[in-house]
Order: C-alpha cells, then sequence, then structure tokens
C-alpha cells in the first residue's frame, strides 16, 4: 500500500539534538507558503513522536509568525514541565535560523470521568444527501480535502451581501485515512476565511495563531475511523484588521471532537 | 492616591538579563496558589513592560504547569520573531528554576479597517438593576471583583440538578479601576468552572490552558474606563477530565472587548 499524502506531508525526522527536520509538502500548498492546518499538524506531529511524550493531546496553540517558504524547517519541541500525568510543551519551527512559527502543546493521561456534550451536534442531512465540492478554488492543499457544504458556502457572487459568517459542512480526507491528532488537527483548519461569508468580499487574509482542544482521546479517533466529520465554523467579531473563527467539529455519531478558534489576520 | 491592588499584583521589575522579577499577590490568592487569572495578567505585563514590544496585544495563551508557590517568580518573554507591523512572543513563569506556565502571545499595530461585531451582547438588565454578590465563596481573590450574577450563578444547593453551564453576568475590578489589557487578561478568568454550573457538583477543578483574544485596542479600552463588562461563559464539552470553557466580555455600550477560551482539568 502506498503511503497516504497527509503521511508523506508530516514525516519528520529526528535529528542528534532532539530537533525534528521536515519539508512542507507541494501537495498541501496554499496561495502564498503552505495551509496552515498542515503546519500546525506537523508541530502536532513533533510532540506525538517525541521520546519524552506523557500522554495524548489535550490543547495545542499554534502561531503563524512568517510566512513558511517552500523547503525544509525544523521543529523544536521541549517538554518545559512533566507532572505525574500531564506535560506542558514549548513549540518553534524555524527556517534557516529564523523562527516562522511558535507555540504551546498540553498533553495528559486522561481517566474516564462523568461526561457530557453540551454543544450538541446540529441537525444536518447525512453527507451522502450532501454534494461535495466548493467551487472554483485555486489552492492545491484544497484538492486534499472532500468537503461538502451544507450551508455557508464560499459565496458563488463576491456582491457584499453577506449578514451571517456560519458555515456547516461535512469533510474528510482526500483520499479517506483513519482519523489521528495529527489530521484532526490539519481538519481544524479547513474553513476558509470568515470574512469571505460574511461579507461575500474577498480579501487578503492570513491566519496568525490557532488554538485546538481535543475532547476525544484516541480509542474515540479510532471509533471515528475514516467517516466524516460535520465542522461548524463562525466568527464573533471582525475589528481592525483581525477576526475570531470559533469551530466545533463532530464525528458521524454526533461525538464532539474537537473545539477550535483562531485568529485572522484580514486587510481593508 | 494609593496604588490599586491590581496594580500592586501586577508589578514586575526588568533584571539585568532582560527577564522580569515579580511575586505572587495574597490578595489574589485562590484555594491553591493564586487566582489564575492575576498569573495571566503577569505574564501579559511582562509582555506590555517590555522595551522590544511592537503594538498592541491581540492573543495571548497562557499554560498552567504547575500550582504556583506563594512567593516570587521570574518571566521570561522573547520577541521570537518580528516583524513590519505583528511581533510573536514566547513566555515562561519560573520558580525556583522550575517552569511553572508557558505561554505565547502576539501583538500588532492595527489600522482601521470594515468592522463589524457578529456575536451581539445578549439583553440583559443593567448593572445598577443587578444585585451583587456570588455567595459565601472563601478565595481571597474573589473580593478584588465586584460580580452581579444575572443567570447561571454559583448554585446554593449542590444537588447535581443542573442542565446548561451558561452564566451571565456583570463585573469589573473592586475598587472600580480603569480597564487595560492586563487587567482585562484577568477578568477574562473571573467565571468559576462550568463543571459546578452544570452539574450543581462540587469536584477539585483547575484550570491547565486559557486564550485570550483581544478584539478591542486601547482606545476602546480607554473609552470602557471603569464600568461594567458583561461576561457570558459556556462549556461546549466536559469529557474524560477535561472541559472547555467559552467567553465573550462586552462593555457597557455593547461592544464585544474579548473573546476567551480555557481547558479546565476536573476530577470524577
Amino acid at each position: 500500500m502506498n503511503e497516504h499524502v497527509f503521511d508523506q506531508a508530516i514525516a519528520l525526522q529526528m535529528q542528534a539534538d532532539g530537533s525534528f527536520a521536515g519539508h512542507t509538502s507541494a501537495a498541501y500548498a496554499n496561495m502564498v507558503g503552505p495551509f496552515g492546518g498542515i503546519s500546525a499538524a506537523q508541530m502536532m506531529q513533533a510532540v506525538l513522536l517525541h521520546p519524552q511524550r506523557l500522554g495524548e493531546p489535550v490543547s495545542l496553540t499554534v502561531n503563524f509568525a512568517a510566512a513558511l517558504a517552500h523547503g525544509p524547517f525544523t521543529i523544536v519541541a521541549r517538554a518545559a514541565r512533566t507532572n505525574r500525568s500531564t506535560q506542558h510543551w514549548m513549540l518553534e519551527v524555524l527556517q534557516d535560523g529564523a523562527t516562522v512559527m511558535t507555540g504551546t502543546a498540553f498533553t495528559a493521561m486522561r481517566r474516564e470521568t462523568w461526561s457530557v456534550d453540551e454543544e450538541a451536534m446540529p441537525t444536518c442531512p447525512p453527507p451522502d444527501q450532501v454534494p461535495g465540492g466548493e467551487g472554483p478554488i485555486p489552492m492545491e492543499w484544497i484538492k486534499r480535502y472532500e468537503i461538502r457544504p451544507i450551508s455557508g458556502a464560499i459565496p458563488k457572487v463576491w456582491d457584499g451581501s453577506g449578514d451571517s459568517s456560519q458555515t456547516r459542512l461535512w469533510m474528510r480526507d482526500c483520499p479517506a485515512r483513519p482519523l489521528d491528532f495529527a489530521s484532526l488537527t490539519a481538519l481544524s483548519d479547513v474553513f476558509f476565511p470568515r470574512v469571505f461569508v460574511r461579507r461575500a468580499t474577498l480579501v487578503p487574509i492570513g491566519t496568525v495563531t490557532m488554538t485546538v482542544y481535543f475532547h476525544a482521546d484516541s480509542a474515540q479517533l479510532q471509533a471515528t475511523g475514516s467517516g466524516y466529520l460535520l465542522g461548524q465554523a463562525q466568527a464573533q467579531a471582525f475589528r481592525n484588521g483581525y477576526f475570531d473563527q470559533t469551530s466545533q467539529l463532530w464525528n458521524e455519531a454526533g461525538v464532539l471532537l474537537v473545539t477550535t478558534h483562531q485568529i485572522v489576520y484580514y486587510k481593508e
């Protein structure tokens, strides 16, 4: 079996000094530099591969400090604090000795407790009743995802007519791939910028920071397999060059796997 | 005029090596260690005081890696990347040479653009029509805030009867103090843990990570002055030891100042 394109993209080699060497992936190229979700997944993968890692990811924050150049990069992942059942990571991605991303992660050994999902999955038609396609979007990374927009799709006409930034869609890797923490990190960033939907206007944008909260453990990811995820995204405020984007990802069984937040720069 | 207790609590002295020396504040003591909001405010203050700082805070992520001991601490704030109008910070708080907090921050020079608040302030009675008080809560830091709960207050009876984690309240520093980025950071953490509300059950808890998105700039904070903020907080998922808490803070004029998110550990 050939290696999945996502696994090729997140492949990292540990170096003698404990850092990881990686390379940007042409398959996940964005307009400028790589798709942010794949860069975030690479940072997550450095923690997942680290021999000192304790437990599973609970939170990840990545900051996009500069546009990554296509080519090699180095990820430095340091366990800043290791407790009995939890661990805190400081992360940095370097290109040519300069910082291009920063981040932190929190991992923990989870135990079964009282649990409840307060944010219920919205009622939506099942994936096989929703046609695919996001329209004519030129970025290469979009082809790595199967996206079935339910509501709040990319506007067909840029006429400034938007009045809500909410989007709902089904999505999964293309070709399908069993879900894990790295792919879930990337899927958390698949939503196109909320400002496009709210304004029905194209403006230059770029994510500057993203935080992912993993509610699911590896058993729940395994149970999700290569099924579709229902994604919902909405902004709370657009203000003087930056807007937020808050999202939820459920599996088809209605389990909330991830809640995620980001701040996106926009011009004009 | 005497210095406000909050200003005393966030006072930092720059050291010869560029780090900041601070001290925990008995006035903001929590059950164990200090109120997380004051620790987050101290980290924010290190960035605000740093001579290399460019622009104003847009996002801050703090991770609580260990319970802070009452006493001195050192904050290391490093500008990992400085661009033309944006800057990325890596943050670490140390006690006795061990990491007790980690974090990242993003600052930027903002320009006026098209702007809109999508998350409107909910209709609530004005602060002068809402009686104060959060009931008999023993923590010292609670006395540093004037809190007027509108809905979803701390349960009076711990009978396991809860069915929603949503809280709305008016709040401000006590005594009143003009709002700035440091105090807004602390106010973002004033909400008591969502699990108490949802379950009407007291369980051991502790915040492990918090992210604050500042939609307001310093002019909007100045316009807010020492007025009340309307805070709204709600969980999206409680799962095997960790729940999330997502919040919005508006000023009395209805401007969304901050959206914030955290992951909280809970036992049982």
